[in-house]
């Protein structure tokens, strides 16, 4: 489904798109009281099809590990909401968009987009759907940042957060990784200074130097040498430049699938929201101040031990703000060998943790089983 | 100064490289005994300058911290030797060096080199000095590999071994990243298949993402954060794709005077050798039976604590191997929060600790004080 905004959005930079459309999927049905509905943020190659196939890709939902019939993020249960971010390319307004002032896609002339503007779309989304406040707002890695960002930025309108894998600020290693994926499309003569969609070309071999460079931090060094370690592709080495390891093989697909399925400016445009992410930047670092006004969420924080992408240390950072500011925080950091990508995969201390903490917010909530 | 080989490089690959020239510097004098010569290994992007600025870029001496007058690679001590690798772009033959059969750049028609490939051509030079035994080989990331290498193919050729903040195999993440960098170059359509050099053209650009990837690769997380955390360039947010924050900047000066001073071809080349070390590969994978022939070797080897690129854990893997086979070995790991980068820069625990191992092997080698 798409939703058309009726009112501009006002965005960070000053700036602020007429027209928005919001691309999103809704699994589960909305209670009389308008009181199940949860919101789940993605993260940055992600969309909307959270518990579905893919109907283009038919790459398989993404989530359904967690949501789904009798899964933590119940479909039965509760009415769950997830849309593609505004910058995205999977049917919500971004660069690849057509801007309605000159016929043509946006391209670089698209304003910049944040954290706290995708938040800010979500919010005009969920209000039209005639939601006042949201059971939950789940979310990794970049999703988690959007489940921050409501509890800053609507605290009275979420009634429990989760935040998985995320962290309150993009640090400087992040920054770098990103950097290095936005300089491989620029390099890229298919970029055209943004504008490769108007001219019929797409900079396929930046983009997928990208996903490779990005791919590498969302797995730890104990996976890579589980998965791949010094494994060829076939008996003895090729002696040229051709995929002799496995890992190179594996990269090599990421990279050349990712570019069927992903917009090169959206990849800009969302990894620039991610770098500019700084939740308490307005509140001179003090991320207690940030979370005062949502002391009455209950937070749930999950983080991976082998995570070097978004460790361990940012969750216990949002924790120990969360404490500070009086909120309810629960925190579970979960033994895992797999990495970043360990929110994405099939993790039973996950389910079971996330399932016993949306059963106890759903009880206090009142939302009483049968009573949906 | 430039020795030509007056006998072909035989090649792990079974090629061979016909008048093969290593470019090469000394430092101090050789004794009458020739017992007191160092061989220095130098690192992926490095060349034989080790202790003499660059007379071309005029970069200062890359280990100026160690090898001077005074200094644990003493210079009015030892006849120091550092030579460019074979397949590096400092003046030894390599791929950006003209075919004698064609006339031409051998580009990809280079063939594929192998550390040990460097080694045997290091070999050739330290013989045709008229030295039968080093005193010792001594280097750090791919230098540290040359070393193990050399302990490998020839211990009745050296005395003491030093092998910093390197590994006896590279790791499916090491292999990764590089896959990245070369990926990137290859992606630059001036790159031309590797003929850029005989088209007058340069793959700058890819080979300037390819020195970004690396560079994040060679700094810690804690290193990053207090240099640059989410510091910006100028007051406020830029709203665009410029560099904003100054580790983007950073990174961006980083690839940028790479490509002014490194071959992307020689990039190739020297990553893939890298990538295929793998020194126990033929002993399956027993490190021990590498180094039972080299246990009268002396050997230190030492790691950073904060390198995640070669860490600590490689440098355990070596020693552990090197006592099974009866070696003796010094193992020091250096608390630093520096990252791979620590090897290259003024660590006076390195200084004092690689100062002491020096004056000891030499005392029991019998290179007494005043008798060079």
């Amino acid at each position: 489904m798409t939703f058309p905004a009726d009112q501009p959005l006002r965005l960070d930079s000053g700036g602020r798109i007429e027209g928005l459309q919001l691309a999103f999927t809704t699994y589960g049905r909305l209670n009389d009281e308008r009181s199940n509905a949860i919101l789940i943020c993605h993260a940055l190659s992600l969309d909307q099809h959270v518990a579905s196939d893919h109907p283009v890709t038919g790459r398989r939902a993404w989530w359904r590990t967690l949501v789904g019939p009798g899964l933590p993020l119940d479909t039965e249960r509760y009415f769950i909401i997830c849309s593609n971010v505004v910058g995205g390319c999977m049917g919500s307004t971004g660069p690849s968009s057509i801007d309605p002032a000159t016929g043509r896609p946006w391209g670089l002339t698209f304003p910049m987009i944040t954290i706290a503007d995708m938040v800010r779309a979500q919010a005009m989304l969920v209000e039209a759907l005639g939601i006042e406040r949201l059971f939950a707002v789940v979310g990794g890695s970049m999703g988690g940042m959007q489940v921050l960002q409501w509890a800053a930025d609507y605290p009275e309108r979420l009634f429990a957060a989760v935040c998985i894998a995320a962290a309150a600020r993009h640090s400087a290693q992040n920054i770098a990784f990103h950097e290095v994926g936005r300089q491989a499309i620029m390099a890229d003569p298919d970029w055209r200074g943004g504008d490769y969609a108007a001219q019929g070309v797409r900079p396929e071999k930046g983009l997928a130097v990208a996903r490779m460079a990005a791919h590498i931090t969302y797995l730890s060094e104990p996976a890579l040498h589980r998965k791949f370690g010094r494994e060829l592709q076939r008996d003895g080495l090729s002696w040229s430049f051709d995929a002799d390891f496995q890992i190179e093989s594996y990269l090599r697909h990421q990279g050349a699938s990712f570019v069927d399925r992903f917009d090169a400016n959206s990849y800009l445009y969302i990894t620039r929201a991610m770098d500019y992410f700084d939740l308490a930047a307005n509140r001179d670092g003090v991320l207690a101040d940030v979370f005062r006004p949502a002391r009455d969420v209950r937070f749930c924080a999950f983080s991976f031990t082998s995570d070097w992408l978004y460790p361990t240390v940012e969750s216990r950072a949002i924790v120990r703000a969360l404490n500070a500011a009086g909120a309810r925080a629960s925190f579970v950091e979960i033994e895992s060998d797999k990495g970043h990508d360990a929110f994405l995969l099939d993790e039973p201390v996950l389910r079971e943790a996330l399932g016993g903490f949306m059963a106890s917010a759903a009880q206090i909530c009142g939302l009483e089983r049968g009573a949906i």
